[in-house]
């Protein structure tokens, strides 16, 4: 099926989530690190538009967007489906995948980065997003049901990476009391060896989300 | 196959998407205009996230989100089909249809809303990303080839919607010396009989522009 190479860092979760998908699916891949802040030729030539990860080549066409490379995996690949089958429930976990990234993420980096006021506004607009989530997730061991697919690869940041921005950022979003479901479901995820040998380790995400947040906030103090 | 109605407005391009995706398949389907400033129960009922049009009804499952929803009609009524058959060519048309929504659209409502300096920059930006688009539609007459497909439907606001943003904006982006091919297409695409059909009236749409933009000034002078 050619070569594969995965453009990527070990800190991005859109990157962790290629990787989950090529393991599940049991396809050979060369991992190549990238250095953000200085990018690397086959990066800006793979990816020209946005110049971000991951960049999944394949047989030396590059594949950009997680979510576009989730399915382009899924579909290369048909052996363990990713999503399911019938083309409602595909609407939906792909409806809620968007939820994910457009609300979930950009909810908790908004919480992380805010201060003050803002803070309260950000910290309780995520947990309105992840309150959402959780009605998902109930009664359910995956989120499309008995087997790991595609919204369990794309909420997959939540075990780790939430957890980083949460202590980061002085904050507590996901309660188990409030979200006991997708508590259990994050605790159950982020167990799970092939899920697990791919996570960075949390020492490093610390490290890297504190430079990222004193840089953020060097900008706006610019800006001011 | 089941009822199929549409929740939308005349006025929202993304509700407009919908309606040529099923004249393309030829699906019979009633469309619910919806009134956004005093929302409907039903609209609530079936898009309880985003309480945001469009929302597919198909026998009696709601469906939200256009490129969701796309996807979902392009699945459910196999023939006609709007996303091209190859892995590859599938996830080029959905990356830049990420890329359309994400990027074009953004770009040009920030370029439609902001004022003075702010202006200038959002203008710039938005003309950088009509830039890669045109590199895709180059020497093609639609985006995926000789067939009218999933990616001219998310382009399809460019020709009526993006004129209208211009005129109320102030601003030129659309130029025809610098994106010939773009241009081109637009021409080709508002004049074939079923794409025209489900356009609303350019008067209606400068009249909702106008009004949606003074009441966006309004808010953003409340606040300073």
């Amino acid at each position: 099926m050619g070569e594969v190479k995965l453009i990527g860092t070990k800190q991005s979760f859109p990157c962790t989530r290629i990787q989950w998908a090529l393991k599940l699916k049991g396809v050979e891949y060369e991992f190549l690190e990238e250095d953000l802040m200085n990018k690397s030729p086959i990066l800006v030539k793979y990816n020209p538009v946005h110049k971000k990860v991951p960049v999944l080549v394949h047989d030396g066409k590059p594949f950009a967007e997680s979510l576009v490379i989730l399915e382009y995996i899924d579909e290369a690949w048909k052996h363990n489906p990713l999503l399911p089958h019938d083309p409602s429930e595909r609407a939906i976990a792909r409806f809620w995948a968007k939820f994910v990234d457009d609300k979930v993420v950009a909810g908790a980096l908004e919480a992380l980065k805010a201060e003050g006021e803002e803070k309260e506004k950000a910290v309780k607009s995520a947990l309105e997003s992840l309150a959402f989530l959780e009605k998902q997730i109930e009664g359910k061991k995956f989120f499309g049901g008995e087997e790991i697919g595609y919204l369990d690869l794309v909420a997959g940041w939540i075990p780790l990476w939430l957890g980083v921005m949460e202590e980061i950022g002085g904050m507590k979003l996901l309660e188990k009391e409030m979200f006991p479901s997708l508590y259990g479901w994050s605790q159950n995820f982020i167990h799970i060896p092939l899920i697990k040998e791919c996570l960075p380790a949390r020492e490093n995400l610390l490290n890297y989300f504190h430079a990222s947040i004193q840089y953020v906030r060097s900008l706006a103090a610019k800006k001011t």
